[in-house]
């Protein structure tokens, strides 16, 4: 499992990069060797990242379930967003967002699980003892991500939009693999929902003040 | 692992059950001890099956990824959607589907992560090789399945009409479950995108042909 040493040795990390010139936001895991995010020896660093204004870029490594996704290159298409899914889950349910209230976290591929299960999350919210402790519901906390728009389909990145907002998503584009999208911009300006001023948000407005380029 | 009798067993046990009164579908996991379904030994249960006009109404079970969701809800919350994720790409992408084009296959909680994830599935199916064998998108697929209307969201249940078809969409409880509905036809009812036609389909309609009961 995790070395204990490894988030003060990324702390020290954080704290000696943001010093150099250019740096502007920080990668990180969807989960740290099985260790989930909301994990209290992460908090420091969540600490760090908020004072500095930094945006916490998340992508999936060995993904949830590698056994059941071998075939298929399923490992990759459902295991990405799966482990997308239990990363937000964790920040929620986990008191992070709470916890660091002015901390960015971007979600990869369009939010991952997160957008098309939120009612579920928050059905189960409502209902369940495990959830008790929670004082507002995961749909609440939506907008407390950014999202990407590597949905690979119209309808799944307008409706992305509809439920977080055009100023919370900016645009992807998974440069240079082969998941990634031939025509980034061009995906964006087809969704005719969009105003001149909310395209221009996602293709640039947006990450602009995620990375303080403002 | 999978006894290599069990579908042997489960096949003379379906030819048994079918000719009892009253029955008119089938229960089937996500997996069966971590065999997909797309697992040959199955494809004679599916065969009877298709014969007796029977549909399959898949549930999760043992899901994806336990270790990685063992707290707040997370192996219901996400597990359960995401094991149907991983039965529907099994179906798609090993064959299933094609070789019993009439076979009924019902997905619950409103399809899991399939109608979120279904651009990826396409786009992955467009570029990978390990999806080279397939000669139509896993989107073509969407309407050989039906869904229940457990998203717990009216938008989420709305985007799976628009995506699958009123035709194809159930009304679901999960009665009698924390995690069911408190007014099934009441979440219908309330999508005023739906005609009095499509609003009975999901209400009854659809489901008395799915069980041969028109």
């Amino acid at each position: 499992m995790l070395p204990m040493q490894a988030p003060d040795l990324a702390l020290k990390e954080l704290e000696r990069a943001a010093k150099l010139p250019g740096m502007r936001g920080m990668y990180l895991a969807t989960h740290v060797n099985n260790v989930e995010l909301d994990d209290r020896r992460f908090w420091d660093v969540y600490a760090k990242a908020e004072e500095l204004g930094w945006t916490i870029f998340l992508h999936p490594i060995d993904t949830i379930g590698r056994e059941r996704t071998t075939r298929y290159y399923l490992k990759n298409l459902l295991g990405n967003p799966y482990d997308t899914g239990v990363a937000a889950a964790s920040l929620i349910f986990g008191g992070v967002l709470d916890a660091f209230p002015k901390l960015e976290v971007n979600l990869p591929h369009a939010g991952g699980t997160l957008p098309g299960l939120i009612g579920r999350l928050d059905h189960g919210t409502k209902v369940r003892p495990e959830l008790a402790h929670m004082k507002q519901l995961p749909s609440a906390y939506l907008r407390r991500f950014t999202y990407d728009t590597i949905g690979h389909d119209d309808q799944i990145n307008a409706n992305l939009i509809r439920l977080v907002g055009a100023d919370r998503v900016v645009l992807g584009s998974d440069y240079c693999f082969d998941m990634g999208l031939a025509n980034p911009v061009g995906d964006v300006e087809r969704l005719d929902m969009l105003s001149a001023e909310e395209r221009d948000l996602i293709c640039g407005g947006t990450a602009e003040k995620l990375l303080g380029l403002e």
